[in-house]
């Protein structure tokens, strides 16, 4: 079983240390887990971002399965890169799971960054576009493609102290996996 | 040629009339333009946002080309929804456009939002997040896999006057998906 270790993970300080703790925790479900770091990459090449996105593409082809970290990342919503790759593998027919260290609704993350005002019976923030009022704590697209192509998004019932450190969910996520 | 028409437009104040002129645009490029909102969803059932999904993903599935409004939505990076999207598009080998009326550069979107500081030769936000630095307009997963798969985003030389109803970029892309 191989896991495709999706997240903005690849952007904290100690990146390469998460990746490990991600990859040993797959070993112990009994699954190999694949965490894009671990591409050979000439990060000083004049086309290392190409490099990186035909390294994470092979390595989501090669894998049957997602993992994805969609904690919000500079605003609301998870990070661009791994809802796209998430998108890339429901789009492949892959098994998708994703979690999200925050727990809090879409409506109250948005109240976070700006304001929300009712306008006809309907929200919109600052800008005057309208902010999705589901109950879901994200996009409903990523939200209803984790249910219908794996396993509904893992929350812990609390934010944790460290919301980029704490591995809870994601091997929430991995014991689920490891049960198909 | 059935073209989908991804994007926040969908949150628009005049979001139908949005859809209408893209619509109308496919049409004068000789395809058929299929806007989200044109799904019959009863918005008021307990399951709306399920059937929003399932109603997207069949547009999705008829369809040869996406066409993505990547326009950056509450944050740095574009709409969620859309990125989802395009990421299941091109996980289908679909011919994948996008588009962008805000032709700033990644890290300076960021930087209008939080403080980007210089750590040992890397950039990081206030939280201590890497910022991509490849100077592309936002992440990397987004902007190759429209290379790979369709063409390079398009991108006005200027912010137009209105971020959200200027359709130029949009047109661009079409002529570009008509011209294959």
């Amino acid at each position: 079983m191989n896991i495709y270790l999706a997240g903005p993970d690849v952007f904290l300080p100690n990146a390469t240390e998460i990746g490990r703790q991600k990859v040993a925790l797959c070993k112990r479900h009994g699954a190999r887990g694949f965490f894009p770091l671990d591409n050979a990459i000439d990060i000083n090449a004049g086309d290392a971002s190409r490099q990186i996105f035909h390294g994470n593409e092979a390595m989501m082809n090669h894998c049957d399965i997602i993992i994805a970290n969609l904690t919000p990342f500079r605003g609301p919503s998870a990070d661009a890169g791994t809802v796209f790759e998430l998108g890339y593998m429901a789009g492949h027919g892959k098994l998708c799971f994703g979690y999200c260290n925050d727990p809090a609704l879409y409506l109250d993350r948005v109240r976070r960054m700006t304001e929300v005002t009712d306008r006809d019976g309907h929200l919109v923030d600052a800008d005057g576009l309208t902010v999705e009022n589901f109950g879901l704590a994200d996009n409903l697209m990523m939200i209803h493609a984790l249910d219908l192509y794996g396993a509904p998004m893992i929350f812990p019932r609390e934010a944790p102290q460290d919301l980029w450190q704490d591995l809870t969910s994601f091997e929430a996520c991995l014991k689920l996996a490891a049960s198909y």
